[in-house]
């Protein structure tokens, strides 16, 4: 079954938007096991659409659309597709029940022009649409379908999940499912882990392997078919645990897992408590780790200590170290966690301090040097890092490397 | 001029990547003044790329490829379009030149499968690729132009800027110029905005007025054409000026100005120095602060105060204070503000607390209360917010509104 993804929209020809709805869709059939083989964008121009429309049934078995399903009279979707099939629109009364509803909902006023999006193609199957107005639709005609989709991410995304995937399920009578976990990485780059697992990303082919670089981590997708939930997720298993042999030192999470989730949930198991003196990183290290719900239960505080004024006067460095180290060094560092941890009485100290850049740089410390120190129940561990990239780049870099030595420092408490 | 974008890549079609060079390509080539009537992708696959290129040439004039200039197998751009026009491939040996010396400059082993991508269609306009190694083509043929250019968003980007632009102003005899400005606003919503704005928006062809929301604020795009730059820069200057009679108020930055970068010049050139004492936050409007280069001018440091504890033992609040009106409070946030400035002998102090979610929340304190306060030298200002969204959302909802009071504290200075 041949698959054309068609995103309609003259804001999309014009460069206003980035279009995501595509990369989700084809993502997702491809994964139910259609072949996606094209993707088509036209404007809101019904000479044009329906030229596009027309080539997309041409060579394609299923055609999704986004877009065009809106109360304007730019939106012209349905319409397009009513005169090519040659099926007359309707108001129907239940989407026009369901598009009044959301107003009174939301005690907003309802324009007139809403009930627009009420119009159906006859012998649609209509898809309700419960995170917006506009209904979705479906028509079969000659062995070919065409649905169309809502334009806005949220609620393309709802209808696919909720009535899409159900319907090509019963309709092409999918059997089997697929079933996809994403193991995360940190501490290797994509070409090395991909050279230690080569073997495996060549020999499989149920489950795949895909290696995914983001930013400041390598992401490994397995996807495995099977007839049923449990069939493929014993396969994604199997396969997962011979990757482990040979990489498990790099894995430090699941499919949706954040490092400092993953921190949140160990501080809290361990009942542990950290607080941190950052300088370099300017409290987004914190700002981090205050991201999770909870998180009060185990952050003491922290102080940005972004003067040498700071780290004397409130976190006691002396001044002679700064002096006779520098404050980007190994002994700031340390002492900026030892100080912090007994200063706020928490069971694990921070101390991070480096070169953001672009300026600060010395002949022995270029941009991106950070020192980045844990204390607690184990002793002090200080490491030195050198990143690459622009400012922002390098304070993200260095609140990974952060996260992880103290996820590591607090996983062998 | 009509003009196709065609990305190739099956990654595209499987979803991998989000295509963002088609946006790129679209909004520059409609500034220059083409149609950009419609975006086609298709995989590595020689017959389906040469129909959609063909169905291309056949309703476009000028198509633009991104994509399939690499050294592998997969990479058959400009196979497809050889054969497809006739034009046979020959080694362009200046090409084998420039990349050869790329990988000389990177210290880094050829494979002979670079030297692939110095295979040229005969009669091309070979771009050369200072960012990567694979030269970008034109072509010529039948009044129709087909530009292939490299898929990597900055090589697509830079080949873009320094060889297409310049090829497209030359062979159409572009007359004039475009010129683009952005007005960033803060404080008041989409639709109200275009309420305010609309006889200018209705009225005016150029420069056009286009809006769009971004995450926690709304920007404007004026965009004028005009036969030189400065005149069309007095077409913007003239249209900025009344809608300034409008919407002074709200416009707080022009371009690519950020926020925090925008307060850095106010500071630096006030000479003023800020602490901040951060709760719900947690650290991230100071990690704002510090994302601009020379912020340990104006910066001394902060607290972030995310217990109590650390609230009455390291700002001074009185425990009573707390039990009297709560930690997210007027008062609380007002002597946050006022003792983490005395404190850190900064002349501006602010305080933040509030109740990021989902948790937290009491009946008069619902989910996203929160009180931001600012003291220095014109005593102390305390506003207080409630914001809507996901935890992540509210944090940064706040630490645009705590940069704006800073903004127009430090400008009334």
């Amino acid at each position: 079954m041949i698959v054309e993804i068609v995103t309609t929209g003259t804001e999309l020809l014009l460069g206003q938007i980035v279009d995501t709805n595509t990369s989700f869709l084809s993502q997702k059939l491809n994964q139910l096991g259609f072949d996606v083989l094209y993707h088509s964008t036209v404007g809101d121009n019904k000479i044009r659409m329906t030229q596009v429309f027309s080539n997309a049934l041409h060579r394609s078995d299923i055609i999704i659309t986004s877009g065009g399903l809106g109360p304007t009279q730019g939106d012209i979707t349905k319409e397009v597709t009513a005169q090519l099939l040659n099926r007359p629109l309707f108001l129907d009364e239940d989407s026009v029940k369901n598009i009044k509803s959301f107003f009174v909902k939301r005690q907003v006023v309802m324009s007139e022009n809403n009930l627009r999006q009420g119009m159906i193609p006859e012998g649609a199957i209509i898809m309700k649409n419960e995170c917006g107005t506009a209904p979705g639709v479906i028509l079969e005609h000659d062995n070919k379908t065409i649905i169309h989709l809502p334009g806005p991410p949220h609620e393309l995304k709802w209808m696919f999940e909720h009535a899409v995937v159900p319907y090509l399920k019963k309709r092409f009578n999918l059997q089997g499912v697929i079933v996809s976990k994403i193991l995360h990485t940190y501490g290797i780059g994509e070409s090395s882990l991909e050279e230690k697992i080569k073997d495996f990303i060549i020999s499989q082919s149920n489950p795949t392997i895909a290696l995914l670089a983001r930013q400041g981590e390598v992401i490994i997708r397995l996807t495995a078919k099977g007839n049923t939930v449990v069939e493929a997720k014993d396969l994604i298993a199997g396969l997962e645990k011979q990757l482990r042999q040979q990489i498990a030192d790099y894995i430090w999470g699941l499919d949706n897992d954040t490092l400092e989730a993953n921190i949140g949930k160990i501080l809290t198991q361990k009942q542990l408590t950290i607080a941190l003196a950052e300088s370099c990183t300017g409290g987004l290290i914190t700002s981090r780790i205050t991201d999770i719900s909870g998180s009060s239960d185990y952050l003491v505080g922290s102080i940005v200590c972004y003067t040498n004024k700071i780290k004397t006067d409130f976190i006691g460095i002396p001044p002679q170290i700064i002096i006779d180290h520098g404050a980007v060094s190994h002994q700031t560092a340390s002492l900026l966690a030892t100080n912090i941890r007994q200063k706020f009485t928490a069971n694990i100290g921070m101390g991070i301090t480096g070169i953001a850049g672009p300026n600060g740089a010395t002949p022995t410390k270029p941009v991106g040097t950070v020192f980045i120190a844990v204390d607690g129940p184990l002793g002090i561990q200080c490491k030195k890092y050198t990143f690459n990239g622009q400012r922002t780049d390098i304070k993200y870099r260095i609140s990974q490397a952060a996260l992880h030595m103290l996820r590591q420092y607090t996983l062998s408490l």
